[in-house]
């Protein structure tokens, strides 16, 4: 297969983790005769150091141009300093969403046997976990028109049923492909939004006879993940509980950086980490690449290519099971850096049967 | 010292974990010589049952009279089922913070000793927190403009400068009595109401030298505060990132059923637990009231009476240390009801050197 990926390694330790997912693609590559080829592009920070804003006209046309999307890291703590600055980094990411629409961000929540020991929670409670949330990326809070002066600002949360429905039957179907549960999580006892949420959710279900249909309030899904996320099957929900959600998901899996995500929309799709720039550990060789290269497996599960990014999840759990992670996940090894891990899942691609520690 | 009390059971558990606490405030009363009266009135879905409205001006004119508010839960599944009613239980507890302003919302969260191995999260993670999260409660998405139709619904976030700054102060002030550290929990990379409260606390903090201000992405708290509660102190933040923080935060103390809850405005102070209605376990004598009673403590706090909230407090630490609770926190006896909760608090308090398990 030929695809033509445009590259958008961003700022912090965007870069650094990028390079691991794009060095793993090429391994898969070579192993499976596919033609990949990589643009690269200028988002965020970084773009705006280079040319004042934070997606520029050439990186939208060269991800225009590609057949999918694979996305570093946003941000810089110097854009925070001024929150009155109208021009930041993060308009970048939510530019691209917005841009190509890409209206469904799916993010894997599951908690690998060999790392049950790193979670916060206790093995009993996570063991098992397995979640698939749907969040909603191109509309709602994010994209509603905004008012900010001296002394008053806001923010739209506003959705059209149309928006609703088309996340929403990506999401049942996913249940369908599971264990057939899925969980809408909204605050529909104090938002109107939340209520067409639900008014919508519910008028679908019926398409969906042999899924099970749960609603639940954020604040008690935000409790609901912790106490018992074996509940879980598929989440759907809109853009801003999403984020929360997810993020604290991360908490059952034991490292933020392990967290991948696919955002899709109708004819462009952008694969990226769930983590942030994290600009404190900026080229410290210390950044957990498997996000990044997990992100990387999702964008070929989404061309088909099952059995290439089965391999690339093998390469994982052997990089996990082996202690060859970084410092957030490892108490075995103390130096393991970012390069080695990608290093290693690229042996492991070349050659299955042999990678082992060297 | 007088006080009028209006007490506000509402709905599902609502009215017997606030018996209990009414049981315990009778208590104290008598141990102190003070006076306090109690005026029930109605709330909620049992409001609309019986008046066919969730706040009616009786129980507007009944709270207004009286120094404070004790209030139980609300809601009730039946009024889930449709969407889009335009009335709702829920209505009773948005108007009485409204219509008496407010905007402070309190929420103590401390991992207590004797229940360390209750939550889901390791003993080493939670031991030593001890949270004061303040909750802006009287403005935000709850209660800007909103539109409901078959085809789009919309909710506005909307916060003035001074609806921020008065909340503010009084989590500085909070953080000047306890470790003087201040977390401001906002989205401002991307919602121009989190830029304005970041920018009016920045300034504020300039008030306050002695306290450090640390602000924080609500994603990326959700995480932490599971991750590394003991990091924060106070935490201020908007209406709906409390509401979720808070309800999320009860994971560290092991049930929901022990969190209380202060909401204070300039006038006027409620009491509630931040548990909800529970329906389901209505009339079984299950429900805990613990939070309830730990609200009625932050009532006697608010009017000074320290020793006599301090009394309350000790109690309920007792029943936790003897294992007198609800089957929610209880694996050593299965049968100690709601009332027995209460009664035990309150024998302690009537005689705090003798009570003991009999
Ligand atoms: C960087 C930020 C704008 C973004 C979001 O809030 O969507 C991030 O937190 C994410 O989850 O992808
Ligand atoms: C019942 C509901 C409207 C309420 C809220 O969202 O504020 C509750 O969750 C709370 O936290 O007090």
């Amino acid at each position: 297969m030929k695809l033509n990926i445009a590259v958008l390694p961003g700022d912090g330790i965007g870069p650094e983790v990028t390079a691991q997912a794009v060095k793993v693609l090429k391994a898969i590559a070579m192993e499976y005769n596919h033609v990949f080829t990589f643009n690269n592009a200028l988002v965020g920070a970084s773009a705006m150091d280079a040319t004042g804003i934070p997606l520029p006209e050439e990186t939208i046309s060269i991800c225009d141009k590609a057949d999918a999307i694979l996305f570093g890291a946003i941000g810089h703590p110097k854009y925070d300093d001024d929150p009155s600055a109208t021009v930041r980094p993060e308009q970048g990411l939510l530019g691209l969403r917005k841009t190509f629409d890409l209206y469904t961000n799916i993010r894997p929540v599951i908690a690998y046997e060999d790392l049950l020991n790193k979670s916060s929670l206790k093995i009993k409670q996570i063991k098992g976990t397995n979640i698939l949330i749907y969040r909603e990326l191109a509309s709602g809070i994010y994209f509603g028109e905004k008012n900010f002066s001296n002394d008053e600002a806001s923010d739209v949360c506003a959705y059209k049923r149309t928006e609703i429905e088309r996340i929403a039957h990506l999401a049942f179907k996913a249940a369908q492909g599971r264990k057939r549960k899925l969980t809408l999580v909204d605050k529909a006892n104090v938002l109107a939004s939340s209520r067409l949420w639900r008014t919508v959710v519910n008028e679908i279900a019926s398409e969906y006879p042999d899924v099970t249909l749960d609603c639940m309030y954020i604040d008690n899904a935000a409790m609901e993940l912790i106490i018992n996320p074996c509940q879980f099957d598929v989440i759907l929900t809109e853009n801003m509980f999403g984020d929360i959600l997810s993020e604290e998901a991360s908490v059952i899996v034991g490292s933020i950086g392990l967290l991948a995500s696919a955002s899709i929309g109708n004819k462009h799709a952008m694969f990226e980490p769930i983590h942030g720039a994290y600009t404190k550990a900026t080229n410290k060789g210390i950044a957990n690449p498997i996000a990044s290269i997990l992100s990387a497996a999702m964008l070929l599960d989404h061309f088909g290519l099952y059995d290439e990014a089965a391999l690339i999840r093998e390469g994982v759990d052997k990089s996990l099971k082996l202690h060859i992670t970084t410092p957030d996940l490892n108490t075995k090894y103390d130096n393991i850096s970012t390069s080695k891990v990608g290093d290693f899942i690229e042996d492991f691609i070349n050659n299955p049967d042999e990678t082992n520690l060297n």
